[in-house]
């Protein structure tokens, strides 16, 4: 069977070495045209300025998914529909706030933001705070201490990794599982540092769940800044007891959709190319690099294909998933949708990584498949993307993992996007147009290729 | 000679290879230290902040001076001195407006910067204005249709560039020559489109020169987005003159220091290897990328080998170069010393393209020298440093090339960088802290690579 593949990859090998020097200027033609004629930054402006932020539920996402079917309308897609899903519904209230009375009496207020998920505090709550970085620490502490306590999750962001999405990830257990375990002790709420290497005053919000068997209490972000300042105030006993008032619920499901659109395939239209990213957006800011920038990416590839009068062998079709950040229904919806209906997809590239200087690619799939995707490394060397390593693709495509669909995720620079992220500075001034555009050719670039070579999975490689 | 070169080389390699796992630790340190530690960031707030901009001749140049002195006392080197220079001292004055009549007898107002040596206009000066692309245009509009006006160069930098270092390349001819260019016509000023991929309202000044047996006319930038006003204007025969007011201009040289600081070598404390970048800036702004960055990652090297207590094998030497901006005094005076005094440098590295995600390096050196810094790279991927191409290296230690000396260039992401140069926007602000400190790095990496390995020029690689 190694022998069989090892052949297709081969054959695959001398097309390549063939078509090489078409290849490098049919690139060269989609970087030109997305660095001067492209919509994805305008695309982008409008949609962060004129529908803004848009958590699943909400009227404006519902806005979102009108504006969507409106800009795959003007794109002149052979086709574009709506996937109808039920979407969490979380709101946050009008009432935010975390402070502490210091020795002379006086407030001492800190940025908070609710976590998406949480519950309020149904009123003002009152409890003495308790710091903990890890969970051995909680554990250590125990009931006896923790009790009756607000538990102050603040381990910080490991600055020397040199991706920030790895000090992320190694951070937001914190974040995404610290309600629970600290109510597994008796705590009655959490504050947690939030998920950035910024030292400033903004909040980070993000997603959080609760374990059904235990108690859901309230949980939310404070700035580094207000962490910081906070565990001094802690060590010096500048106050005894903390309050926090958050007015955040959980209301029943709602309807909403994922925004589909593509142009078919001339010579395979069942053979589906998926390039992707979600139209969500956390209410905050105005969801511009998380994922605004992914969304109109996506439907840039589509577009390019269009305006350069390339026609796709198989079919490209852009998602703008609903519901990535709390809940991923979009995601695991359109996979079920995927599987129910043997629908075959080929490829799925997602960008949910911010709009910065792409960098690379991280790739999810077999050994072949990901040797036959680093054979166009040289291809992109000319555009400065050289990391081309095995890796997670994208929460969205996620769910179509089934070890023979090979899943991509664009890699961005990554050391301001956690600036941004979940917070209020995530917003369209920050999203630079180049950088947007790279991006936006990256995946048109990786889109052409693997539409016109194929991909081994389980099939032959079709020319 | 060629075999006897490789010989050295293929001894080199064994060298890398067996010392590659130490190497690789070293550098992780390196990182880390600069990435938690590392002084470069209140370094360069404190210059731009408490110095700000710092034009040759300058009061704030002579206090930027003083500050680099201040600096090396605290980084504790061996030994820090100032190398005595004449500098060009010209001064922008208090008038500078650009403007037109429009139909209705209003006054439109342009933004505008004279460029760096430019001549006054000694009071308003008015003429009817000629747009001018390129230099077969000015050919072709000849002495009959230019003589007498303002000559408006309009070449935009080509966004298709990918780096925009070599979009910058392709246009800065009409802001360096375009006065004298014109003049050779009988023009009487030229304004020039600012030096930006960026739409926006900021000009960009830069340096210019004038041949000297032609007729000094004055000469300012404009912004983008007014020299796409002016064109539209002139198209629709909006106005019939424009007014002109500069009150700029060049006084006598005066004295200046390039700074130096020095850690000395353990073992061939002759041999010396360079690193820098020019503590000199434009007058707006807070010469902040331009080269504020570069300054304090330079000096950010010794400081990570003082505190990592890496005696280093040889002289590690930080230049902050005085004028680079407008006559590049400092660098040349460097480089005539070190030719009068016969001193050895072995490798010289500059920082000078803006405190941005280093993406590698850009090498001129032999074929020998470039073969050997690449077989370092494997070293440089863990932190996302790919580009190790034959290149330019940097404008400060350009007159040190003499054919042996192998010279280097620190290459972040250039996607940023002319959206601030040589602008007011050129400021603390718009500097990352990570993105500076993994600059820091890079370069601490490598001068730590060639300080432990040597590197071939006429001489054997001594260990």
């Amino acid at each position: 069977m190694m022998k069989y593949f090892l052949k297709i990859y081969l054959i695959f090998l001398s097309f390549i070495i063939s078509g090489q020097k078409n290849d490098s200027l049919r690139l060269k033609e989609i970087y030109n045209y997305n660095l001067t004629k492209s919509n994805c930054y305008e695309n982008l402006r409008s949609l962060c300025k004129d529908i803004g932020n848009r958590l699943s539920g909400s009227v404006s996402a519902q806005k979102a998914v009108e504006w969507a079917g409106i800009i795959m309308k003007k794109t002149n897609l052979d086709t574009f529909y709506f996937q109808k899903i039920m979407v969490p519904r979380w709101v946050r209230g009008d009432v935010e706030s975390v402070f502490w009375k210091n020795q002379n009496g006086d407030i001492e207020k800190i940025n908070c933001t609710a976590l998406g998920g949480s519950v309020g505090t149904n009123g003002t709550l009152e409890g003495q705070v308790i710091e903990i970085k890890n969970w051995s620490e909680l554990e250590k502490y125990g009931k006896k201490n923790i009790k009756g306590k607000i538990v102050f999750f603040n381990r910080a962001m490991n600055p020397t990794y040199i991706s920030t999405g790895m000090a992320y990830g190694s951070c937001v257990d914190q974040r995404h599982n610290g309600a629970s375990r600290a109510a597994e002790y008796g705590a009655i709420a959490v504050l947690v540092r939030s998920m950035t290497l910024k030292f400033d005053k903004n909040p980070h919000t993000g997603s959080m769940s609760y374990t059904d068997s235990l108690k859901k209490i309230p949980a939310a972000a404070i700035s580094t800044f207000d962490a910081h300042n906070l565990s001094e105030a802690l060590k010096n006993e500048e106050f005894s007891s903390l309050s926090m008032n958050l007015s955040c619920k959980q209301l029943s499901d709602t309807i909403s959709y994922n925004v589909i659109g593509e142009i078919r395939g001339t010579k395979f239209p069942k053979e589906i190319i998926l390039v992707g990213g979600h139209l969500d957006s956390w209410d905050i800011g105005e969801g511009a690099h998380d994922d605004g920038a992914g969304v109109v990416q996506s439907l840039q590839v589509l577009e390019t294909f269009k305006k350069l009068n390339i026609s796709p062998q198989r079919t490209l079709r852009c998602v703008m998933y609903m519901n990535e950040e709390n809940g991923n229904r979009g995601g695991k919806h359109y996979a079920k949708i995927v599987r129910k209906t043997g629908e075959k997809h080929i490829f799925a590239l997602e960008s949910d990584r911010g709009g910065f200087s792409p960098r690379g690619f991280s790739i999810d799939g077999t050994k072949l498949q990901l040797g036959y995707l680093q054979s166009f490394k040289s291809l992109f060397e000319p555009y400065q993307l050289h990391l081309f390593s095995k890796g997670y693709s994208g929460v969205d495509i996620g769910p179509l993992k089934d070890g023979k669909l090979c899943l991509v995720g664009l890699v961005p620079d990554s050391q301001r996007y956690f600036d941004y992220h979940h917070s209020k500075e995530d917003i369209f001034e920050n999203v630079h147009k180049r950088e947007l555009e790279l991006g936006a050719s990256a995946i048109t670039s990786m889109v052409y290729l693997v539409d016109k070579y194929g991909l081994p999975n389980n099939n032959l490689i079709k020319k």
